[in-house]
């Protein structure tokens, strides 16, 4: 836990360098644009601990695996998230001296992410080991208006001689991955260019051929007049640049300006990437620093009107909630159904591959409510584009006929891990693309979805389920045995309740979905059946029976659901028992003490009642809850987001609040010493959800949206913006009231507030009282 | 499954070169002393497909370990087994053509190991891609009689040509191991000396330092005459040689009889090691050749005349019994309490580090009937000097106050294997570490084992079972979860059937043995109390309570004890139903359908019915035995001689008959696919038992060697030679007949058959009819 950056509404700021902390800063300070993204590194060189990082969507490399015994079924790559051409590089040699933070004296440091506007700002004052002092003043932004540029603005001034000041500016292709397994480089060079003032760098990965080309061009700046010529091109091996040495005065500011254009394969034929990068680096040149800022910044308003999320009273959760919704809005915009939301998002390496279940079960949530419906439904066209790969992967796993196990961890749709044990065990996974899909019609309305692609891949998954239980004659039941559920501090278990739960849930609303196709789009009806192949009487009836017969582990004395057969034989202790010394357990304990302990990692029966929480009275989720959450370490950061849900639905604002906290400033505080790494992108949803299903109580049942707010006693009043159905909304919420306004010019909406349903016109707002304290009591047994 | 080498009743050998099993033959025609080996590969240089290896007991390198996912509890080190210096070079230019059979056109070649006398043999006439035709002779072997002396003798004739060969004599130090995780180079070289015709490489292991000196001299002859001079020296990095040039004259022998001495540090100290290897080449000199291949030849007809098992009527059974019984004895002699048997003995590098439960679950019960008590003694005592590490092993796993969990893999007690799995949850082998002091001394009578070592390993073994299980207040008795049992085709279950057994045992016999040392050995006890810091009353009162309440899981309604809990919910398919082109399921199916399924690897509930027979009735085996042999798939080497034993135990000749083949010739037959790996050396002593505790039915309860033998209808008789508390005798079994002779000089001895007791006087034989048929039926269900 750090806790050296200081409270703001808008802008998170490290005053005073913490180089002990560069690389949590780095994590923090990170910038993207959907289409690339960076870490805060420095523009100039410097020797101290840092992870340079630059990073281009959906450009990866499938790097050997490693793995200590190989298992059948392994799959024999690792796509990674490629570090890519270091972009930022403004290196100075000042009389000769290469400016280096790490050898300086810090007189004045301040580095500032400017939220609001969207880019990053560090302002520092130096003492060179020559006694030479000078002032830096650096702003960066990657555009959210044009999403192939990137752009410094970058001064140094002299404070205490006159000297000359030699720049370096550059394009570095000789990057390599931090996690690559063997060490390798993963990309080649394909061409250098130099055109007119602008230098091109094209790199190629190897194995997946992706290109990116990077070009940039600069001008330099005494006192705000331009420099002409100087100028001296460097190319070598992998990097092209320019050097300039300039003669400057005391307090005369030399000002760069760095435009770059930042173009993958992935957007572009390779054949065109050099042309177009010329074309996007004349656009440039044609608008000032000041214009292309200021259009960045127009983005940033707009999505900041469709997401913000206002607390009154609260710096730190403001400030958090902000965070959350800055990252999660730079890592992903939704405008390519190609690209998914890695775990580090533009931030880091970690976790290699892009997508985990944490896009369906946190991620897609959020985006739906924040933005067009395209962006989620891009989310979902992945996975369907990744249908024919889930189905070999199912075959390379022993199912058949058309059955889909979707990837743990994919880039391309091929399996990327490999712990046998969440590889092909953690397959609840499967569950939750198909609860996606509900999740988008029910939210958006658009039922059309279903036929023209959701049910090949609610089919196929129905498939996966269908052959994956077995009937046990002893449990004169189907079973499914050998699982890892969300709580993956259990590994190799029976029954997991949530994995039959969400086995059970995917046959039934596929039967659902199949019958309404044929009801309302009976032309289609026929054509799903030929493109799936579907033996409709066969395969329904094998699901209805698994659906009638299916075994679910409960104790009915404790009237809770068992998270897996045997639990009640685990020792049952209480994590407010647990030692702190022996916490975090997965630091503290082998693995196989932490598997026979009763400790769990993240919500795993607690996830099927948030799912599914229209199935479950509120006593059945209390005494669930109760049992569950007082057996939960949260050593994932997935996990408080959901208790925070539930805790808020049980009326426990309290509770709500706690788990809300941990949650919302993970990163800021680097609350599990891993910041490091990188931010946790997909568990920034995750907070959002907490203030929206949680405090807010936003839901959406039979097409209507609701709300059954709640208020935590630390806030006085809190207000989001959502879109729904195309209606903007805003909600209000203070302790006395709830206010609604609809922002649509011609569309009026109908809410539920409570138990209550109301129709807020179009431009109109309501306001209603509160009805809800959140002040009832935990109860742990 | 290869059928390339011919049915011999003392040979193993290959006529016609089978280049494409070259690794397999590699493996089988390799030769050790028990403080050395090699495999069988060609003295000359080869470019075909080979595994060069040679390999020098107790000498090891900490491999960095590999992972996937790192665990915390991991070991970072694999101890490995470690190629060492490769002596056997005689590398020959004829004509300045190199000698290759790779390039040669083969046309005649006969390679074979002389099991009895204990030497390779290998005859080639080639022709070289010139058309020059030769004859190679070579024979060579690690000696028995001098464990620090390999000789070979290596001849060529010239067959249609007069002409030069240059021949090159070496030791290479420049080895790898082929399965080194990071591709290092794990020796050094020390030092290179050449003194008076000798020369000397001594190579020294990174990180531990173990250091082997090589050396050897060589006298080269034609046709029989000793050639004077002529001889260079050969130095370079990492390698010491000599080379010659001889003309020869087509039909001329040029024989050259290489001489070498091979001291690790493990037996001398290391500022003597190059001078005890002089004092060894000094000693060599004196003698010929002839002389020393009989002093060797003489030390194994020693061993055979302890450990011979004769086979009549069945010449691949015969033969594939001694190779079993040769390999075992060359790999493990007994007077070395810090050597243990690997897995691949000297024939191979897999599995890197030496000790497995193997040693204590297979390798003993042979060693302990075919040799001297001390033999079996030190293998024991490995364990004794390793408790401490055993103690620390716990600690780093949770456990605490003196309990020990003896490693999975091992060379100097710490663990080496990682796979939590196997690593933290195949605690069995603690058991089985127990299992062997009770084997000891119930077959040697040495009960004093226990007071002065064994006492201490099981105190530390009981205080693990004891802190492992829990309460369960569900099934309110004490349970062990998370564990792996002997079938590894199930991992992290709950209440493995085999383990509370073996755990409950072990507490058992604990207090037994405390209880005799204090009637028995009553001056010793306090110091045994002392030294392990033992508190009686509290301790027994814990293991009692245990040994009370412990849950076994069983079904009562088809009367068989339950592998695990739940095992009853899989789907009840029998190996049988399988289809073949689903086998073996390693290969075949991955990890989790493995997992999920009912199949075996290797006795599991069974092995316990083995361990623990006398607590059980034979119909309750026969029921065991019938429900999960006909879902094992024995996918371990170790599986078919449990099972073999049990089979005959139940007078079921022919099933008892069919597994034991498939252990028996495991690599003769490359049955599984993997003896290019190096031989399954662990599993050959399964074969003997097989025979001998199957077949023959021997046993020892109470103080009484008893016997009550079958014979399968493939054989006319069988006999062998045991070692039981010194006397040594020879059981001879027919269908009509069992003899028994004692060949002591001056002992009687009361032995067991079938139900009577017999005393067989000093230098004595009895007989007696053979009762029993093997006829019974094999029950499936």
């Amino acid at each position: 836990m750090k806790k050296y950056l200081k409270g703001d509404e808008w802008n998170i700021i490290e005053e005073g360098f913490h180089a002990e902390f560069n690389k949590v800063s780095e994590s923090i300070f990170s910038l993207g644009n959907g289409r690339f993204g960076q870490r805060g590194n420095f523009e100039e060189y410097y020797s101290g601990e840092s992870l340079q990082g630059n990073y281009v969507a959906g450009v990866y490399y499938p790097d050997k695996t490693k793995v200590g015994w190989w298992k059948n079924g392994y799959p024999e790559y690792f796509a990674k998230v490629l570090n890519a051409v270091n972009w930022i590089e403004i290196d100075s040699w000042i009389d000769g001296e290469r400016l280096n933070l790490a050898d300086c004296k810090i007189l004045m440091f301040k580095r500032i992410l400017h939220m609001r506007e969207g880019y990053l700002e560090r302002r520092v004052i130096v003492e060179l080991p020559s006694g030479k002092q000078v002032e830096i003043h650096a702003q960066r932004f990657c555009s959210m208006a044009n999403n192939r540029m990137g752009v410094i603005q970058y001064s140094i001034t002299p404070l205490n001689f006159d000297g000359d000041i030699e720049f370096h500016l550059g394009l570095d292709g000789d990057v390599r991955n931090a996690d690559a397994n063997y060490e390798e480089h993963f990309w080649e060079e394909v061409e250098q260019r130099e055109d007119d003032g602008s230098q091109f760098l094209t790199m190629r990965t190897k194995k997946t051929g992706f290109e990116v080309c990077v070009g940039f061009y600069y001008s330099a700046h005494l006192d705000g007049q331009q420099l002409e010529g100087g100028q001296q091109a460097i190319n070598r091996d992998q990097y092209v640049g320019y050097k300039q040495k300039v003669e400057v005065q005391t307090n005369e500011k030399l000002t760069i300006y760095k435009y770059v254009s930042l173009i993958s394969s992935m957007d572009i034929a390779k054949t065109c990437l050099l042309n177009e990068s010329k074309v996007n680096i004349s656009t440039m040149k044609k608008r000032s620093y000041v214009d292309l800022l200021q259009e960045h910044q127009d983005a940033w308003k707009k999505k900041w009107n469709e997401s913000d999320l206002i607390i009154k009273g609260d710096v730190s959760a403001q400030q958090a909630i902000r965070f959350n919704i800055f990252h999660l809005n730079q890592t992903y915009t939704g405008e390519d159904e190609r690209l998914n939301i890695g775990p580090k998002g533009f931030t880091g390496e970690k976790y290699g591959g892009a997508t985990h279940w944490d896009t369906e079960a946190y991620c897609i949530p959020y985006y739906l409510r924040t933005a067009e419906a395209r962006v989620a439904k891009n989310l979902l066209l992945y996975r369907y584009r990744h249908l024919e790969k889930a189905i070999e992967n199912g075959e390379k796993l022993g199912f058949s006929d058309g059955a889909a196990l979707y990837p743990m961890v994919t880039m391309n749709g091929e399996e990327c891990h490999n712990e046998w044990e969440i590889t092909f065990e953690e397959i609840h996974r499967n569950g939750s693309v198909a609860y996606a899909i509900y999740n988008y019609v029910t939210y958006t309305g658009d039922r059309r979805y279903l036929a023209d692609y959701g049910i090949d891949v609610l089919i196929a998954i129905a498939r996966f389920w269908s052959q994956r239980v077995n009937w046990s004659e002893e449990k004169q039941a189907y079973v499914i045995l050998g699982v890892t559920g969300p709580n993956e501090y259990e590994n190799n278990v029976n029954n997991n309740w949530y994995t039959n739960t969400i086995a059970v849930w995917c046959l039934n609303f596929t039967i659902d979905v199949l019958r309404e196709i044929e009801v309302s789009w009976n032309e289609d009806y026929q054509d799903v059946l030929t493109r799936t192949n579907f033996k409709a009487d066969k395969e329904i009836d094998r699901w209805k029976s698994i659906i009638r017969q299916m075994y679910f582990p409960e104790d009915k004395v404790l009237g809770v659901f068992l998270q897996q057969d045997g639990f009640l034989d685990k020792e049952q202790v209480l994590v407010k028992d647990l030692d702190p010394k022996h916490r975090p357990l997965n630091q503290k304990w082998s693995w196989d003490r932490i598997l026979r302990s009763v400790f769990i990692k993240q919500a795993d029966v607690l996830q099927g009642l948030y799912f599914f929480e229209e199935k479950f009275d509120l006593e059945t989720l209390r005494r669930n809850f109760d049992f569950y959450e007082s057996r939960t370490v949260h050593e994932s950061s997935l996990s408080p987001c959901v208790h925070a849900v539930l805790a808020a639905k049980l009326n426990r604002g309290e509770q709500a609040y706690e788990l809300y906290l941990r949650t919302a400033r993970l990163d800021l505080d680097d609350y599990n010493n891993d910041t490091e790494d990188g931010l946790h992108i997909t568990s920034m949803a995750g907070s959002w959800m907490s203030v929206v299903e949680g405090f807010a109580g936003m839901r959406v049942r039979n097409d209507l949206l609701s709300f059954s707010p709640i208020v935590p006693k630390q806030w006085e009043c809190y207000s989001f913006m959502m879109n729904f159905r195309g209606i903007v909304l805003q909600i209000e919420i203070s302790e006395n009231s709830v206010q609604v306004s609809n922002k649509s010019a011609d569309a009026d909406l109908l809410i539920g507030l409570f138990d209550d349903t109301y129709t807020v016109r179009a431009s109109c707002k309501i306001e209603i009282p509160n009805k809800k304290s959140g002040n009832e009591e935990k109860i742990a047994y």
